[in-house]
Formats: structure tokens, sequence, C-alpha cells
């Protein structure tokens, strides 16, 4: 699916766009959990992986964007390397692979740097200690100001490719959507009363690991669904509890998928449960129906704000006018964060490279409304791109409480009525969606979201 | 099981060992996988732990064993924190649980050093390449010379104390051998042809996450277990196969196991894989046998190479005087590896502070000798001490063809035998000892290692 000639033309549809100046990518390394040699499990880093494909430690590449030049720069392996981790493609075999004719040692970057120094030499912002200390070493900069420096024409232009996926990124990103398929079918199953939140995240990421994937971010899974990011497993679910369940693969072929299911506890919504389920459902389906190349995604975002805000004010959560509500961003004590994110070889796309020049453009200016601000992206959709699409409905205790003490948008929300729900927790419904010529398409098999099937799921 | 009170104990002792300047513990943080906020598991630095029991990121803390003083550096969170990440503990309540009595803010942490500029500041090896940020910033001491710049007299008085673990720490090993007994029963079970080495070593995982532990290393599950540290899940077990399984659980009390077994894909082991089998399960018997205080863990090592060099002789493999090939080193090429490391808070414990203070001293030197040289754990062990068992056979295709080359030990190695061996893969068996005060015992629920055990478990 993805060989020489892909990685060739992503490197010269860059040099298309940028034409002075070198580009320098550095790979990532093996990251140390509790001592040197006890490792994360290696995450190559998602632009090295687009523009060379290669998913080993420690490589750097640069591309010159004057002479065309690619160089790859990385080590052989020794015996000693071949005794604990066995035998490896040499560095001239991976470099064949993505089609890159010069190799050099990895420590020949230092040279190859000093050789050019005074031109210009374009980076995109570390998030990797270990590749800052590098920079410094190579560029001199400080590790506090290598953000600063990063290249801004660097980032739009990787931004620009990167966004637009190719038939055979969708093709990964259907891979990844098989495993996310079978992990929120797992939750499905074992949500059950008397069970612990570890249990079935441990069975959810053991699924994903069975297909040599891992999880694309730390499952989230919880009867704390108002926390928005729990990372906590360790209540034991109970008959009328919500569980909230957030959990996406990243492929072997590093693509991701990323999805929101909350499921009753028991097998049955309460009549309270069911009324703002059914108002976020409502949200995810009409806020999917309007995506299509042209709209902005802000627009879709307030207009998922504006159904959950009427939906609430329809069971006499919120009242008053509900467009100047949205406006205002009262709606956002109940939906704190945005309406979804690019995805493609990172869960939250590109986020590396700056959420305002993935997510914004000249034409749409990120908002600094409390929750509205959390927007990761907003601007003009384009055929190709791919967003999850996640409403949500939060009762927060501290927010609530802290809004209500200041008498914050009281013309918008009937507290008496919300404190009824401070033990309510959260829902959130997520799909992702990818943009087509005329219109969207939802990603994957379809993961039960409607009530009924739900309910005949659970009783099974 | 772990109070205030054993925390202060501990500080108390260092503060008996140490008696000028002030020592300083940096915290882990988050690790960020593919973008700043997509993170690996948090992981906190064992010595924070052991001294502070805090299992938080951005804290720091100083023992000042001039005026005793302590303090903790770290930050409350604000109501952004508390809508993604969930009310915590305040910074005052996490002083008080490791029995601190002052805190401040982490930012003060740089005042606090500068107010004490020209005053010993005692650090241990960083790991974490964005604590070697913070130190170069806090002390103005380069990345790369930080390791030299450590201070012995800490990383010393360090190993003495975690080196010895307390009645508490035993506890906390026995919940890891729990989790670790179940996650290798699960391996058994499923060690059958026609399954994938990921289908295993992912339901693995799942079950130590399912009890909120995590895995102590990366799994090793393979077909191929003469690559010694093999991560490469991708083959199908097929009749005949042996498979190795290296593999432990972190406990949610930090806290280890690590054990080793290999199983005949089909059910039974052929004769000539009994046959190595033996060997290796007569090694890890006996080298267990002779575990007490007093004796040196190098000449445990050098029994078990003994034992394996004559059972490899007695087969044909090895031939000639085996305590002369043995203190030679021709025993390497099959055993290629020390005969066990340290185990505690990590797999490998303390092998951030230099795995010569934990496994060496003034009287046991490590061997530069191929293979001798990566023993680990050479010095006199002592009540308290916790240590892996773990010898093995290998049969590893590069190496045996470059010594045959090289007509290396040609005296002691039977090549023409050996190469009949070129597919056989390795066997290594591994439990976790805990010196006690007269002999030894063997950690947690055996997990079976008979011949005889094993094949009729497996034709179960």
């Amino acid at each position: 699916m993805f060989d020489a000639h892909i990685y060739s033309t992503r490197r010269n549809k860059l040099k298309s766009i940028l034409n002075n100046g070198i580009a320098l990518f550095l790979g990532n390394n093996y990251a140390p959990m509790n001592y040197p040699a006890n490792t994360y499990p290696f995450r190559q880093d998602s632009n090295f992986l687009y523009f060379f494909g290669l998913n080993d430690a420690r490589l750097a590449a640069i591309i010159d964007f004057e002479s065309g030049k690619e160089i790859l720069f990385g080590d052989d392996v020794d015996i000693d390397d071949i005794i604990w981790m066995g035998t490896q493609a040499s560095l001239k075999d991976k470099s064949a692979q993505c089609g890159v004719k010069e190799t050099r040692t990895y420590n020949d970057l230092e040279k190859y740097i000093s050789e050019n120094s005074g031109r210009q030499i374009h980076y995109l912002p570390p998030y990797r200690a270990d590749n800052s200390i590098v920079l410094e070493k190579l560029l001199g900069i400080k590790p506090s100001s290598q953000k600063k420096f990063a290249s801004i024409d660097l980032i739009k232009a990787v931004v620009s490719l990167r966004a637009v996926k190719e038939p055979c990124e969708i093709e990964a990103l259907e891979e990844a959507q098989k495993i996310g398929y079978e992990m929120h079918s797992t939750a499905l199953k074992m949500t059950k009363p008397g069970i612990y939140e570890r249990e079935i995240a441990g069975a959810m990421e053991g699924v994903c690991l069975s297909h040599g994937a891992v999880v694309s971010f730390p499952v989230i899974l919880t009867i704390n669904g108002q926390t928005l990011h729990n990372h906590c497993h360790e209540n034991i679910l109970k008959e009328g509890d919500l569980l909230l369940v957030d959990a996406g693969a990243e492929a072997p072929n590093n693509y991701c998928s990323d999805h929101t299911r909350t499921y009753p506890v028991g097998g049955k919504f309460t009549q309270k449960q069911k009324e703002i389920y059914e108002i976020v459902l409502k949200a995810n389906k009409e806020a999917i129906q309007m995506i299509k190349p042209g709209i902005t995604f802000q627009s879709v975002h307030f207009y998922a704000c504006k159904i959950i805000a009427e939906g609430l004010k329809a069971i006499g959560l919120m009242k008053g006018n509900t467009d100047e509500a949205v406006k205002q961003g009262a709606h956002a004590m109940f939906l704190p964060h945005g309406l979804g994110h690019m995805m493609g070889l990172d869960v939250h796309d590109m986020e590396d490279l700056g959420e305002n020049y993935v997510g914004y453009d000249e034409e749409t200016k990120r908002s600094t409304l409390f929750g509205t601000a959390y927007l990761r992206m907003g601007r003009k959709l384009k055929e190709g791109f791919v967003v999850t699409v996640e409403p949500g409905i939060y009762f927060i205790p501290a927010l609530i409480q802290m809004w209500e003490k200041e008498n914050k948008f009281s013309e918008f929300i009937n507290y008496s009525k919300v404190n009824e729900y401070l033990n309510f927790g959260g829902i959130r419904i997520e799909d992702d969606i990818l943009v087509t010529k005329d219109g969207y398409r939802n990603l994957g098999k379809p993961i039960p979201k409607e009530v009924d099937d739900i309910e005949n799921l659970m009783s099974c």
C-alpha cells in the first residue's frame, strides 16, 4: 500500500511549495520510562512517517529545497544489537524503501548542518525533549526558544499536504476503524454492574494489542464522564451509571481511529439519561449531515451547540434566546470543548505543528470564548479532510458551582434545575468523518449509537 | 501499607548517611508520544517514589542534609485542569501523605536553588531528557555532562537503602507476582499452533491492564527466543516451535514481577528441545538453591554457566575442560547474558543509578569478558535483596557464524554439531528470588516449569 513512490511524491510536492533552504526532519527515539533501557513502545514522529515512512528510532533526514538533494542519516546495527534486538534492514535498504538516494551516519548530521551554516534550516516544533537537546546542539537554539523559531513556511506546507488524505491513507484509516470497532464491541459486551472500569479498559486495550496495534491515545472509560479526559479506571460499575468510553486504535500502519460511545450500566437508560442522550445524538447526527467541502467546521460546531442549547431548553435546563446563549457561550457550561479535530497519523492530527495552523486560517479565526476556545478545528472543509464529530453534554459540579456563585449567564441557565443533575456524569458520542467530493462518509463499520440498538444489544 | 511514616523513615535514614549539602529529586513528567498532549502512561521516577511516594507529574523535592529541612515543589490544579482531568489532592495534602512539612510552587525551585548556590547540590543521573533540560536550567550543567557530575555519594546511599527490601516492599512485590502469574497462565493456555504471537502478547498485557497494572517492561514473546529482547510479535506459532515468554507486571503499587517460561508449541517438547530445556532448568533450580546471604551473585552466575557448559558437553555441543571453558567465556556463545539482576520498583532495579553501583562493589568487580560483561549483578547477597535467576541457552546464527569463522574457542565448541541447531531458537527460565536470613524464597505462586507439568497443562 505504501511504497517508495508515495514518499518521493510527497517530498516532491513539498519541494514544489518551498524553494529556499533546507528542511530538517528529526525522527523520534525510544523514550525511557523509569531507566534508560526500559522504554515506552516506540512511536515514530508522524511528519517523519509521512515523508519517509521509516518506523525505526534514531533516524534523521534533510531535504535541500535548492539542490533537490535528500539525505537519510542513521546507523547500521552491530553484533551486540543483533544478539539483543535481532537483525534489521540496513540503512541503505531503509533509504531504498523511501526512495532517498544518499545515506550518512547519524553523527554526520552535525557535520552536514555546520557545512550548511548560513543557509536557512527549516524545522518543525519539537515535542520530544531529547530532540530539543539535539536541535540545540545542531542549531544553537535553546529548547525554550525552539518553538518560536520553528519554520512557519514548513509548518504551513506540511499541514497543506497532510490535511488532505490520499486514497492509501483512507484505506489505512479504515484498517484502524476495524480494530476500533472490535474494541468498542468488547466494551459494550462487558458493560455490566459489578465490573471494574479497569477490567473493561484492559480488555479493550488487549484487543487492540492483539492486532499488533496500540491505542491511539490512553483509553478514557469512566462512570465520571463529566471529567473530559478521565484516565482513572478504579470504579466499580453499578446499575444506573452511565459509562463513557472514548477510545481508538493506532493500526500497525500508524493511522488512527477515535470513537466515543456512552452506555447505560444495567442495559436501560433512565428517562433522565435518555432525554440528555437523545440531544447529544441529535447534535452528532445533524452535525455529521452538514459535513461537505466549503462549509467551515466552526459553523458545524455552532450548529451542534445550538441543537444542544435547544434540547436543554426543551427540558428546562436552559432558557431564553438560544442563538444568543450560544453566541455568548452559555452552552459551554454543558459542552466546554470543541466539536472535533482533524485525524490521521495522529489522533489529533498534526497537533504538534500548532492547532491554529491546522484548524484555522486567514478566513476563520479561533474564538477566545470559554469552551469554544477549545475547538481545535474551525476552518473550511476540503475533500479528503478527516475530522471527528463529538458533541457531548456534561454536568461538571465544580464548574456549575463556580458559575452559579458568579451568577453567570443566569438569563440562559436554569441553575435550580441544573442542580438536580449534579450526579449525572457526562455523555459524548463521537464518529470519524471523511469529507468527500460532495458530502461525507462516516468511516468504518457503524458502532451502535441509537438508544434502541444499544438497549437491545445490552440485553443479549 | 505505605504511609507517611515509611517515607519519613527512609528520608531520615538517608540523612543519617549523608551530612552535607542538599539532595535534589526531580519527579517525572508526562512523556509525549506523537504530540505534546498525547502522552505515554505516566511513570513516576522510582527514587522519587521511594522517598516521597507521590505518583503525580511535575513534582520535585529537596532534602537539606545540614538543616534537615525537606520541601516539596509542585502546583495546585485550576478549574481547567478539573474540567479535563478531574479534582486532585492539593499540594498540601500530597506533602502530608509523605510527611513533608514545607511546600512551594514548582517554579520556586529555581529560586530555591539560586538562593543555595555555592552549596553542594547532590542529584541522581537523569534519564528523562526533559529533566535534563530542567537540571541544566537549575545547575548550569550541560545534559551531556550531567551523568558525570551526578553525586556518587547520593547514588551509593540510595542504592544501600533501596537494595534491601522492607517487609512492606516484599508484600508489594507479592502483589505484582499475582498479576504476573495470571499473565503467564494466559500465555500457557493460548500457546497453540496457528495463533499469532501478538494475540498472546496482547491478551497477556490486557490481563495486566485489567488489574490497573502495567507491564514492567515491554512483553517479550517470540518463537525466535535467540533474540534476547525480541519485541516483534508478527509470527504465527507452528507445531514444533518453542515459544519464549518473558514478561512481568508492575502492580498499581509500582513494584514489579519478571518471569520467563519457554513452551513447546503443540504441547510436547521434541527430544532435542527437551535435552536443552533440562539443562536450562537444572541451571535455574541449582542456581536458586545457592542463593543466601554472603555468597556473591557472580559466583552463582558462574555456577549456572558451568551447569550449562557441562550439559552442552554431555550432548556433544561443547567439549574440553568445562571449568576452563567458562573461565575463558566459551559458554557465552550459548548464554551471552548475565544470570540476573536486582528487582524492586524497577524491573532492573535502580539501573538508572548505574549498574556498577547497584551490582558491584570494591570486593566484586565487573568482568569485561563477552557475555559475562552483561551480568548486571555480581556482588555479595544480603538479606532483603531480590534478584532474578534467569539462565538460558540460545542458538544465535549471526554469533555462531561469526565465531566459527574466527575459529574462536574451537577447543571448547563443537561447531559441526552446533550447526545442527541453527534453527533451534532459545530457551530461558526465570524466577524472582528473595534473599532471606538463611537462604531464599522463590516469590509468588510457582509458574509451572517442569517438563511434565508443562506438557500435562498444555494437553488439557
